[in-house]
Parts: structure tokens; C-alpha cells; sequence
């Protein structure tokens, strides 16, 4: 069992690891990323890292819950609002483009088929599209494939996308023009 | 430069390694994928994949255009109807996941923004979609993010997605509630 720290200091040793390693995995994934690396860019050591973490796939389970938890925290869904809450999420993407990355190097790497997260870290978002729907704002039609479907629409220009992955780096135009193709994307899928 | 086979027998040893590479690459991505492994499952040798194709990333090349080339021909484009489109890509994704899982390991390996292929590679969808809207049958907007929203539609569900990737031995009755609300969203979103 991982040890928690219990100093302020150990705090944020554990808190440079994560952020060290949300970089790492991001842009190597699972089998790619090297724990020395990490260690390194976190000024410590082996023996703190798996204290915290246990293993390379400790770390990499609590990076991706750690990023999850963040996007849930920063993007809250508004059932009323299906389109506004694509449109926050594209922007999420272009500014904190690893949790797209994680969560597709999870996918690809660990996790082929089925849930890639657990319905439990889903159960708000559910919640809030099925209340939509009984105020007759959304279509009928099974509330975790309407989400499916409006986070699918929200990742059509991310880190993750077949064909484009925007940047920030972009001009704002090219970003306000996705923006408005999305916002009136899913509002009229959603409709009810 | 690679040489291209230049008998009926070379043409099926060519053959053998893209499906060997397909499978490979597809389950462990560039990084991952071992040269020995492709030769093996292919009944040959290293002398001759590296005859045909250079290089790993050669061989990773030649298996990503081969596969993009099949799905193009296999799921041609209606750009009257962007959604029965939509749901045939869903079908092939089920059958031949493969092309997903490489397009998205190409992706993360190798190409974190941007294009992933060739604007050229979509040159007949765009197409498709702009005679589409000068018949007054497609939504307005730039047709290349037309496009690239219908995609990310068809993949809700695929190898990629970051919330549920389908199985074909999943029920029929799922795959067909999924039909339906991909055909009812991409008709409604890329209505004029």
C-alpha cells in the first residue's frame, strides 16, 4: 500500500511527481515513459516515488485519476447546456492538452475495449442529461450515449483527433470558427 | 529506396508483412512493435522486410497508407447523406478496428498536432461535402471542419474513443441503438 505523506513538505514532493509524470506519460505513454526522467524533472528520487506510488503503474493510474479529477473539477456539465459545456471543453483541451493524451495512451495501451474510465466517474454528467431530458431540453435516447456522443463532438479537433489537433498556438479566428461549428453541432444534435 | 516485389510470389510476402505490421502495430503502436514478431507471423525474414520497406518506420508508413487507403475504398463518401456515411464508418471500425488503433498511436506518436494525414487523403470528402452544401443539403462552414466533426461522430464508440470502444460481440440491439442516435445526430447536425 502506497504510502500518503504526511508533511507539507512530502505534499509537494508527491505534487511535483504527479505533475512531473503527467508530462512524461503524456507525451510517451505507459511503456515509453522512464521513471528517471521523472524522478529527475521532480528533483527526487526512486525510493520517494514508489513510497508514494508503488510501481510505474501506480503512477500512471493516480496521473490519470489526478487529471480526471481536474478536467471534472475545471468543466462541469450543464445538462441545459450541452453545447456550452463542448465548447468549455474544447477549450480545456487547447490549454491542458494531457488528459486527452493520457487518456488515450490508457486506452490504447491498457484498456482495448469497453469503459475506459469506471461509470462511477461518470454518474454526474448522466444525472445531469437525464434531468435534462425529463425538463423535455434534450432528445430521448440513452444518457450515456448522448454523452458519449457530445464528448466525442467536443474531442473532434483534440490530441487525440484522426484528422486535425488544434493547437493554442492557432489564431484565435480559426478557434472562434470551430467554436461556432460546435456550439451549433451539438446544440441541434441534442435537440429534443 | 525500397523495391517494389517483382513476382507473384514477392507480391504475396509484401502482402503478408502489411498484415502482420497491421496487427502489430495496431496492438503495440511504433515504439512497441517488434520487427522479429512481424517476420514471424509473416513466415519470413528480416533481409526481405527490410527489402520492401527500408525501415520500421517505413514499414509503419506503408501499413498506415495501406489501411487508409482500404477504409476510403471500402467507405466511400455520400456527401447527400453524411450520416448513413457515419454509421458505415461506425461498421467498418467494429470490423476492422485496426485502422483507428493506428491512425491514434500515429497520433501519439508522431504527429501531436495538426494534420494526421495528408490534406490531399481527404481531398474527395471535402469534395463530396462542398458540392453537398452548394445543393443547399449540408449546413454552411468551412467543409474541411464539417468533415473532420463528422468523423469525430463516427468514432464515438471506437477503438479511440476516450469513453466506450464497441466490440462486435457486443448484442446487435446496442449496436443498433448506437446506429440510430449517430444516424439522428450527424442528420441533424449537419442540416442546413
Amino acid at each position: 500500500m502506497p504510502a500518503q505523506p504526511s508533511t507539507a513538505r512530502g505534499s509537494a514532493t508527491r505534487r511535483r511527481i504527479l505533475d512531473a509524470a503527467a508530462q512524461e506519460f503524456s507525451d510517451r505513454g505507459l511503456a515509453g515513459a522512464r521513471i528517471d526522467r521523472i524522478t529527475q524533472h521532480a528533483s527526487t528520487n526512486k525510493a520517494q516515488l514508489y513510497g508514494y506510488f508503488g510501481s510505474k503503474d501506480g503512477l500512471f493510474d493516480a496521473v490519470v485519476a489526478d487529471s480526471a479529477e481536474r478536467i471534472t473539477a475545471a468543466v462541469p456539465v450543464d445538462g441545459n447546456d450541452l453545447a456550452d459545456w463542448a465548447v468549455r471543453l474544447y477549450d480545456e483541451y487547447l490549454e491542458h492538452p494531457d488528459l486527452v493524451k493520457l487518456a488515450t495512451w490508457l486506452r490504447l495501451e491498457r484498456q482495448p475495449a469497453g469503459d475506459l474510465f469506471s461509470e462511477v466517474q461518470h454518474r454526474p454528467k448522466v444525472t445531469a442529461i437525464e434531468r435534462a431530458q425529463a425538463a423535455g431540453q434534450v432528445r430521448a435516447g440513452d444518457p450515456f450515449d448522448l454523452m458519449t456522443m457530445v464528448i466525442a463532438m467536443s474531442l473532434a479537433w483534440s490530441p487525440s483527433s484522426n484528422v486535425y489537433a488544434a493547437t493554442a498556438s492557432e489564431p484565435d479566428e480559426v478557434h472562434e470558427r470551430r467554436r461556432t461549428l460546435l456550439r451549433a453541432c451539438v446544440t441541434a444534435a441534442m435537440a429534443p
